[in-house]
Order: C-alpha cells, then sequence, then structure tokens
C-alpha cells in the first residue's frame, strides 16, 4: 500500500522532471511510509525509498505500523538534520533533480540542504503529497469511519452525565479520557467546550466558565483512530426547555447543516458546497456571523484539503471525507455549531455516508 | 515589559542594518508581544510595531495578556497570511532591509514575502530573539516558579493515590487533569508514564501497559503557566521493596543528576555540566545508554536554548532556566529517570534554585 502510493507519487515527480523527491511534510511522510516521528523526512529514489529519522519509527504507541515493503530506514543520531541526510543520499545515488516541499521546509534548512548537495538541482514538489491523499482508500476510511464511532460514544457518554456546574475545562478534559477509554491514540485536536456566550465559538478554548440552565453548550471533538481524525460539533440546551432565541437559532444552523451535507456529491464544485449551507444562513440575516469556509477534508490531518470555501477552486471526488461544519455566534448570547465527518459518495451509493451519527435534534440536557 | 523587549531587539537589528524585523516564531511572538494566536507574527518597526493576527491575539483562555504599551494590532481575514501582510506593512512604513527568521518561515512564504515587497532586502534575523530569551527576568522566573509548584502538586497527589493495576495512559491522564485543576493552562507538553519496561525512557508515549507490583514506574509532566512550561521527572518503585538492581540504577542517575545540579552556577560551560552528569554515568558503565544531552532551557517553550550537551558551545548566566534530567533505560528492564527545573543563581545568593521540590528519594508505593 505504502509503496503504490510512492509509485504514484514518483510518476508524478519524473513527469515534473525530478528524478528524487524529499518529502518533510509530518502527514504526508506517514501517508507514504507508515511512520513518522518528529522531523522525518522520506527521501523517493533515485533508487531505494528511505525514511530518515532520528528515533524509531515504528513505536507502537503512535499506532504507525511498519511498513511490509522494501522501505529503508535510516536513523540518525539525536542531532542529526534528516533532510540534510536525505539529500545527501540522494545525491550518493545519483540524483541530479530532488523536489522538496518548499511549503513545509523552512529557508534555513533548505540552505542546508543545498549547501551540501551543490551538484543537484532543487525544485518544489508544492502539494503533490497533499493533492494525492485527498481521495481516500478504504483502509482509510474505515480508520475514519472507527475514529468517528469513538468521537460519537465519549460524546454520548458525556451526556448522560450531570452537566450543570462543571467547568468546560472540566467537560473537555472527562471527553479526551473518553476518547482514550474507547481506543482511540488521542484527541483529533483540542477538544472545544463552549458554554452560555462562548457557545458556538469556533475553536474556543475551554474555559473556567461553569455550565449553567439555560445555556447552550457547544461541544467539538474528534478521535485520532491510527492517525486518522474525525471530527463532531453538537450543541445542547441546559435546563427542561429552550428559549425561543434558541430554538430559532438552531434551526436556522441546521438547515445550513443539512444543505451543505445534501450538496455533497461527486462532481460538486467545493465553493457550491459552501454556497449552499451560507445561502441558508444570509437568508436568516447572519452572513455576517458565518465563518470563512463551511467544511474541510479530514484524513491524517484535522483540517486538509479540500477546503469547502466561497474561493476554493477544485470539485469533490467520491471517496473525499470531508466536514460539514457551519456555526453562528451571537456576541453575549451564544451560538450554534453543528459539525459532521461525511465521506462524499455517488447517488447510486444512497449519497455521502454519514460517519458521526450522534443525533442532531435539539436535546435539552 | 514588552515594549522593552522590542527595544532591545530593534537595537540588535540596527547593529545588523536592518531598519525592521518580522519575527514568526511562535514562542519569540509571545515573548515580545504577550499574545500569539496561531500564524500570528509581530513587525518590528521601522515606526510603529504591530502584531499581525488572524484571530482575537488576547483571548483569556491561553493566558496571555494584552500589553499595555502602544503595540498595533491588525487583525486579517482568516485566510490572510500574517508575514505577507506585516512585510507589506513594513514597505509602506518605508522599510529598506526587513530581517526575517528564516528558520521559522518556510521557503514557499518567504518567496511569499519577497514577491509583495521587491524593493526591501529581506535579511536573515537568526535567532536573536530566541538568544535574547536565554536569560529569564522576575516576573518569567515567578512564572515558572508557580509552573513547578503546580506539576509537584499534581504528582504528590497521584502518588497518594492506588497505582497498581492502571494503565499508563491513564495515570498521564489523570496527571494532566490535575494540573489544569491546580491553575496550569495545560500540561507543558505530552505527559509521560512508563511502568515496567517502558520506564525510564525519555518521551516514551504512553500505553496500555498497566502499572504491576515489582515495577520501576516513571513519570515526566511539566504545568504550562501563563505560557511558562516546568518540567520534571520520578521514577518510583511499586510494591513494598525495591530489587537490589533497581536500587543500584537508582543510585547511579540520581548520584548522576545531583552532579548536574551542582554544576550549574553563572559561567559553567554548557558541555561541562553535561559532562559532570555523564561522567557519574560512564563510571557506572552506562555511557552507551545516555541520550545526546543531560538538558536543556525552559520557558515559553518546553525545550528551548541552551541545549546542556557535549558539544553545546556557551556558558550559563544566572536567571537561566534549565532541566537536569538524565535517565539511562535497560532495554527489557526499565530505567530510572530524574528531572528538575532549576534557575542558576550565583554562589553568594545560594546557588541553582530549584523549582520542582518532589522529593527524590526512592519511594516505594
Amino acid at each position: 500500500m505504502y509503496a503504490a502510493r510512492r509509485s504514484r507519487l514518483r510518476e508524478r515527480c519524473e513527469a515534473g522532471g525530478s528524478d528524487a523527491a524529499l518529502v518533510s511534510g509530518a502527514a504526508n511522510v506517514r501517508y507514504l511510509s507508515g511512520g513518522a516521528p518528529a522531523g522525518a523526512v522520506l527521501l523517493l529514489g533515485p533508487d531505494r525509498d528511505v525514511l530518515v529519522c532520528t528515533t524509531d519509527p515504528f513505536a507502537d504507541a503512535t499506532g504507525a505500523s511498519r511498513p511490509a515493503d522494501d522501505l529503508g530506514v535510516l536513523v540518525l543520531s539525536p542531532e542529526g538534520d534528516p533532510a540534510v541526510a536525505g539529500a545527501g543520499r540522494a545525491a550518493e545515488a545519483g540524483a541530479c533533480s530532488l523536489a522538496v516541499e518548499e511549503h513545509h521546509l523552512t529557508v534555513a534548512r533548505h540552505r542546508a540542504v543545498g549547501s551540501v548537495v551543490p551538484r543537484v538541482r532543487l525544485s518544489d514538489l508544492g502539494t503533490a503529497v497533499e493533492q494525492q491523499r485527498i481521495v481516500k482508500d478504504d483502509e482509510e476510511i474505515s480508520s475514519l469511519r472507527i475514529a468517528a464511532e469513538i468521537a460519537d460514544q465519549a460524546l454520548g457518554e458525556l451526556l448522560e452525565s450531570i452537566l450543570v456546574g462543571r467547568t468546560e475545562r472540566h467537560l473537555a478534559l472527562e471527553l479526551e479520557r473518553r476518547l482514550i477509554d474507547h481506543g482511540a491514540q488521542g484527541a483529533a485536536f483540542p477538544t472545544s467546550v463552549g458554554a452560555g456566550p462562548n457557545s458556538g465559538l469556533a475553536g474556543h478554548v475551554p474555559t473556567d466558565r461553569r455550565v449553567e440552565e439555560g445555556d447552550f453548550l457547544s461541544v467539538c471533538l474528534g478521535a485520532d483512530y491510527r492517525g486518522y481524525r474525525s471530527e463532531i460539533a453538537r450543541t445542547f440546551v441546559i435546563g427542561s426547555s429552550p428559549a425561543d432565541w434558541q430554538i430559532e437559532l438552531y434551526e436556522q444552523v441546521f438547515a445550513a447543516q443539512r444543505a451543505g451535507r445534501e450538496a455533497l456529491q461527486p462532481g460538486a464544485a467545493y465553493r457550491d458546497v459552501d454556497r449552499a449551507a451560507r445561502l441558508v444562513l444570509e437568508a436568516a440575516g447572519h452572513g455576517e456571523r458565518v465563518g470563512p469556509r463551511i467544511g474541510h477534508g479530514v484524513g491524517l490531518e484535522n483540517d486538509e484539503d479540500p477546503r469547502l470555501a466561497p474561493s476554493a477552486m477544485g470539485k469533490l471526488d467520491a471517496c473525499v471525507p470531508v466536514t460539514v461544519d457551519p456555526g453562528v455566534h451571537l456576541p453575549g448570547r451564544g451560538g450554534v455549531r453543528i459539525d459532521d465527518t461525511l465521506v462524499v459518495r455517488p447517488e447510486a451509493d444512497g449519497g455521502p455516508e454519514l460517519l458521526t451519527i450522534t443525533t442532531k435534534e435539539l436535546l435539552a440536557l
């Protein structure tokens, strides 16, 4: 599997005139080799592919699996620079042109690489690996499915416990503990819990605000399962019955999120998915309060291509997992965020596959 | 305070021939401005200093404090590039030469910066800010002192609970919860708990291994308090009485750690501190098992300059907080790691100030 991914990338490199590539983005390295300890780089060709790192690349705890192929592994001393060593290896093996990831490599490391291989032409690999990662294979989707299931379980358990009086921070920590209880390697991203005026804020960092009667409570979490990261957000009302403004706002965001989900199909433009959800919120008078995009790809990174945004170029393919996550926040009052992870599927296969199945009814807890 | 730090950096830039600087390393930005949301950059001069970011830089939850000085703040749309916008601002203000952090900026962003300000000469700021951060002021040291106290409290509470039968993962999560209970913004770095054969491993990622009678249990944690990060590691024995090999190994690592601590004084070469601890372990036959360095600076980053390592160049100053953290791991059996955070002080002031005060006796739990 990893070898097949590297073959595809090699073809692309050769078409671009490079006989070797140095991949340094962490998720890209993991995608192509199965392991990615901090700072590791992957040298692709010109002869053998080599993972260059400073620590054992296949420690069990990260969920990385040792590739069953002919990938070489070169472990440097802890003070070594894998990019420099990888470039040196490429030059020894006769590379004439080495494509590097200029959007990951710092200027200083790029210069260090250039100075050890003065006769090798350095070119830009660009986002070739990121683009290759957009469409997922069955194994990747099944990891994401498990990651989504774990987040559903953690969230479901939280909802059964008493919430009033507890702080955002503690609820976030408890969710992260439950993710791990259910088999996650960790949280896919920092869990966000927002109560009352903090509800509905994207990426809100949990505070010591306690949950009170009448609050909106919004929760956004995800599990990392074998490196693959799910994402889900739900918003609840605390107490017996929601206020009218809460019901109205919830229905607006829910309608926008549904419109976004329904727009997911192979061939749909990224910007049209964004537009489907955004129009609903604009019609409700929340145009100014909607974030810059309505969803994004998920996989080895929590936030990867594609972006579902007004200015995004490109069209969805089948087997692309994305989030649809609109939200509206009313300053001082709070807000609503509803977020699912789905996989784009053709109509004939039943349309988009919903991975995060926690109910989206407005629950009063 | 932030303005004074920026003045010092400005003097250094001007001496290097640059009339403006673009600081993009996250901890560097925070050091100079008090706030550092993801992706923010700080433009230093040529006229006014400006923090350029895509989200509100002074959200309470991160513990960042709004500077009470004349720093300008420019908030871009979420899709904006702060480095590009900052460089544009520098050019408008008449900058001729802009120093950038080539070890933080990627090649792609550097090029984007260069293309928006074609008439400005780009130079390298190097690690000027990192060097300026090495010696801490009283306020920084008092944040570190609190961060160390919080980690001591979290660790102390864990030791009073039942450990046998619990997994490394759960112990690590519980420690992180307790850090937050005691007022930390979060863990300073991922908490490491290693039981039995995993004990003594640097940076061990907690697994589902359960704590058993007779195990060594090593724990490494730290608190983030207002951005400042403490570090402590201790190793315990589980059960009534340690085995002979455990007592022997513990005494060897303890002696090495003490030798390292005692070598901390203003004017001591970084490498001599490393050497003091390393010699003890070499004499005990563990030379091959000692890591590449015996300690490192702490502050806004968990692992910052100086490095206390055989090849490190430089000498300690007063008011430099460092760790002394030797460890030895015997494959298949386990090992010992003992780690303190201390501040270098002159002999006349009583020598190094120990911030992490949890006992280093070998406790049987």
